[in-house]
């Protein structure tokens, strides 16, 4: 950040304001106070009978490998319509029934990530801009060895555990780099 | 917003980027585009015996309306931390033993509100920097008539149904101006 978006001032400077326990930029013309926050990924694991639908993905980072559906939920929608959004854009796959499945939290990257089991209404997918391939996987075809983020393995990790289980219940944790 | 934050032009135009779905601002000099992303407001429902813990708000908005500890959640922690942190901040407050409660969003304001329940360690507790007053009440002392936020009273709704049925769910809904 080098000028305020504000006023156009190039006087920005990091510093603690009244009050606040964070350093800020903070416009030192017109004292604008500029805060950054974590953003919030979503997405679905969208079922199919025994398998789930994987994206492999056009873009980078991690350009080929493969991901759940999810990404940046959007401002004036709600957790479910961004899961939704993100599903259909990635893999033209319509979901229902979402079911809250995950709540991982990334600090080292600012990212929380909330992700939703869902049914696959029919077979009806297809890549879509920021995918090669949309593929269904059964759980012996998962390419373990090629997915995009620890964050995905590690939520299918746990759904194929919990199936396995007999029961799906919430996972709350933070993921660290390894 | 009306400067480029990256190199200062005044050249911002609102505009879909090529791929995208949404309109966003874009800088036509140095093309940087700005994203713009709901926050997360995270915080406790800080348990004391049959009693919780509510703040009297020194700061607008809802000035002297009561709320639970929450605020928004910053870049490099956790949720929990972030629950835990505000909870400290607005309440001089340590708690321990956090459960995922509520997940609310609300898309007018572009929030999602993830609140915890959460054990007081002890009764150590005075108002912080934004506070005027923390106090402990009853379900039958809770100042419904006085609570900041729709949020906050459906979240203080579904506390009292839940203890009165002796179980507490996670709750993940949106909430949508009355």
């Amino acid at each position: 950040m080098n000028y305020c978006s504000h006023c156009g001032s190039a006087r920005l400077v990091l510093k603690v304001p009244a009050g606040d326990c964070l350093p800020r930029y903070v416009c030192e013309d017109c004292h604008t106070i500029y805060y950054q926050n974590p953003k919030i990924v979503t997405g679905c694991i969208p079922e199919w009978e025994d398998k789930i639908l994987l994206c492999k993905r056009a873009i980078e980072p991690r350009y080929g490998l493969w991901t759940l559906p999810a990404g940046f939920m959007e401002n004036k929608e709600t957790l479910e319509q961004a899961a939704k959004r993100e599903t259909w854009e990635e893999a033209k796959a319509n979901v229902n029934q979402l079911s809250l499945y995950t709540v991982f939290s990334l600090p080292h990257i600012s990212q929380v990530y909330i992700m939703f089991r869902a049914s696959l209404g029919d077979l009806t997918f297809a890549p879509g801009y920021e995918s090669l391939e949309v593929q269904l996987f059964t759980q012996d075809e998962i390419p373990w060895e090629n997915l995009a983020f620890p964050v995905i393995h590690r939520t299918l990790t746990y759904y194929f555990q919990d199936r396995a289980k007999g029961e799906f219940s919430l996972h709350l944790e933070q993921i660290v780099p390894a």
